[in-house]
């Protein structure tokens, strides 16, 4: 969904490309862009087509990626995931983040014999989470994740997930006082606000205390802020850990950690996938966090996340723009503050950026091969961009200088 | 499940491989087997880092493989897919084949509208084909599909799938009198046995009877005997129909194909994940792909499968001993007839084979890889390994002879 060109720019956005290396993307028509914007739905934190990652991907292919046997490029990468987050002591692999977190969930529900899940965020496209938006009557289908549609989810599973809000831990207390048969939490433990009150601390003694396995999910803000999960920063262990994305630099791969006693548990049900043995993907994810935490990247994103935070916030301010600027650094994000024309401004601002040779949306997912020099440029076209929206919102046509139709906006999250 | 060293020799198999090319592999202490055993669980048809899917796989990597945009590699697949199937006009691709079958699952339950799912054969790990095992007492659970645990699979499924033997359409007419709620019909078209009876298409009947989508899961057996989905060489069009493991040789690649109209009610719910957007898989798909249909692959697979099939019975014979041989070539599998002593004896296979620098099982997964000359060296070394299994049951010390533990036995299969 994050790629189409609807949540972009409708009819205009350049939908496929010929090449990629570093921020700078080629079309089919040779025309050169520098991506400012989600960075391969943020897999790429090293930028494209690393050379040093390309390097043990091309080794792994000329080896031979995939066999009978299995590569041992597994063993290691399970090893630094235990070492990097010790309380954990077994890891399991699988190829996209909506897998694993389906493979997180069967073995914490195998684990505590308990059916029911909370969850708090996004998790992807799987029965169990999108069951979370089954309503009582078919009509409010979709009603709670708008923009998530549960049909084709079966309705045996009404009820199998609930819901509560970030930072909103009585919600939650709400949700454990009314059921009694809560076998799994699961939560984005930060996105673009940071926990209050010991919120992560809360939920996890609240998981205690009914025997319910803690699930974080750090497919989106892991090797960001810190090489490894957020939770580490916060000092709350979970009892399951999954990464995916960023982990890797863009080849498929995704993992799930956790305490030895859970995920022990997977052995008393059947998990199994023929590609999730292959090599690439732990190659991959091998080098990319070594180059993560020898590079020191988090540093690198949150300097080049508050570079363009602070420009957004000075030019708006020059040109007397209402912008909202969200944290971290390292995923910034910014929109328009015009109510119900926000959708058509920000669509004018991914359109003149463009022309300009941005592909520029509201959230930047910065990347190490963003330098400070090609945000010197951006900005610089910000500013440009920026003046030609003053003058629209200033003469109201805002719609008539958009050559295309506005830009979708995604789903919801409970964030 | 398939590559634990407890399914081929507990103890003894050379789990963990360095190198591979062709049929050879080298483990990590550098000895060298030639496979003639699952070939990568089946997913290398061509053979270990075949040099013309590496080719564009490595140029897919220079180029970079995961950015902001799409690959147009993807657009040339489904164009292809829907080229050879001709019924089909849509395509989606996943990574592995467990959650491409949850697409199709999916999108089929929300174009009929109905929840309940009718099965033959094996679909993977997901919870809506693991729901079968949820028995009404929990104390049967698993006793359907020996081997498939459903611990974890959320008991709100029960009786959510049901299932039906292979060419047995009694079986699902009972199925379906039974249930007036069936919304999908989900079968592999074909493992070890011929439909017979026109069974392919009085499934298809039933389905359009009921207004269920009728699913293939080719995922194991497309690409072996034909280019294509086995269903085109008998001429029984499903409505959906999905592939995986062979169709990229190795690199995580899946694909839903279907109807225009079972395929658009895709959009009426949410499927979506960062991975299934990079430019590997469909880059190796399509080499793989032009390039079977290049060499004739099927026609190799079926000689090579004849070869080794014929061989083992002529061994056999020599020696005397009783064993059973199935189809198809492509796929040829053989075992020994012996009652409670024939995974003893199977096993015995695997660890003389091993020694004689083979990795044996019972059934061969047959590649362009596997050369006349391969499998005259792999005949010599089955008939002194006959040889040996003759003695020990003569002597009766065929325990005696294991060095380690008996293999484990596969789940069992609806087939």
């Amino acid at each position: 969904m994050s790629k189409r060109s609807e949540m972009f720019l409708p009819e205009q956005w350049p939908s496929y490309y010929k090449k990629a290396r570093g921020i700078e993307i080629w079309d089919l028509d040779g025309n050169k862009y520098f991506d400012f914007s989600i960075m391969g739905v943020g897999a790429c934190t090293l930028g494209y087509a690393d050379p040093d990652v390309n390097r043990a991907v091309k080794r792994a292919v000329d080896d031979g990626s995939m066999t009978t046997l299995n590569c041992p490029e597994e063993v290691e990468l399970a090893e630094l995931l235990c070492a990097l987050h010790p309380w954990a002591k077994m890891a399991r692999f699988a190829r996209t983040g909506g897998e694993a977190m389906a493979i997180a969930v069967r073995i914490a529900r195998a684990h505590s014999g308990k059916d029911k899940v909370v969850s708090c965020g996004y998790h992807g496209w799987s029965d169990w989470y999108l069951a979370a938006n089954l309503a009582d009557k078919k009509s409010l289908d979709g009603h709670l994740l708008p923009g998530l549609d549960p049909a084709g989810v079966p309705r045996g599973l009404e009820k199998s997930t609930l819901t509560f809000s970030y930072n909103n831990i009585s919600e939650l207390e709400k949700v454990v006082s009314e059921n009694d048969d809560i076998g799994v939490i699961v939560v984005e433990p930060y996105r673009h606000r940071e926990p209050q009150n010991d919120f992560l601390l809360k939920v996890k003694k609240i998981a205690k205390k009914i025997n319910a396995v803690l699930v974080f999910d750090e497919i989106t803000i892991a090797w960001r802020l810190n090489v490894g999960g957020i939770h580490l920063l916060f000092g709350i262990e979970p009892d399951i850990a999954v990464f995916g994305k960023a982990m890797s630099n863009g080849y498929p791969m995704a993992a799930i950690i956790g305490r030895e006693d859970v995920m022990q548990s997977a052995q008393k049900t059947f998990i199994s996938s023929t590609y999730w043995t292959e090599r690439i993907g732990p190659a991959a994810a091998l080098t990319t966090i070594r180059k993560m935490k020898k590079i020191n990247l988090p540093q690198h994103l949150k300097k080049i996340g508050k570079m363009i935070g602070d420009g957004w916030k000075k030019i708006a301010k020059k040109h007397g723009l209402k912008i909202s600027v969200l944290d971290p650094e390292a995923l910034v994000t910014f929109s328009f503050d015009y109510g119900a024309d926000s959708q058509a401004i920000g669509t004018l601002f991914t359109q003149e950026m463009l022309v300009l040779g941005f592909l520029a949306s509201g959230s930047v997912y910065v990347s190490y091969a963003h330098k400070e020099n090609h945000v010197k440029g951006y900005l610089k076209a910000v500013d440009e961009v920026f003046g030609i929206i003053k003058n629209a919102i200033n003469n109201k046509n805002i719609n008539q200088l958009l050559k295309g139709p506005v830009a979708h906006s995604g789903f919801k999250r409970l964030t």
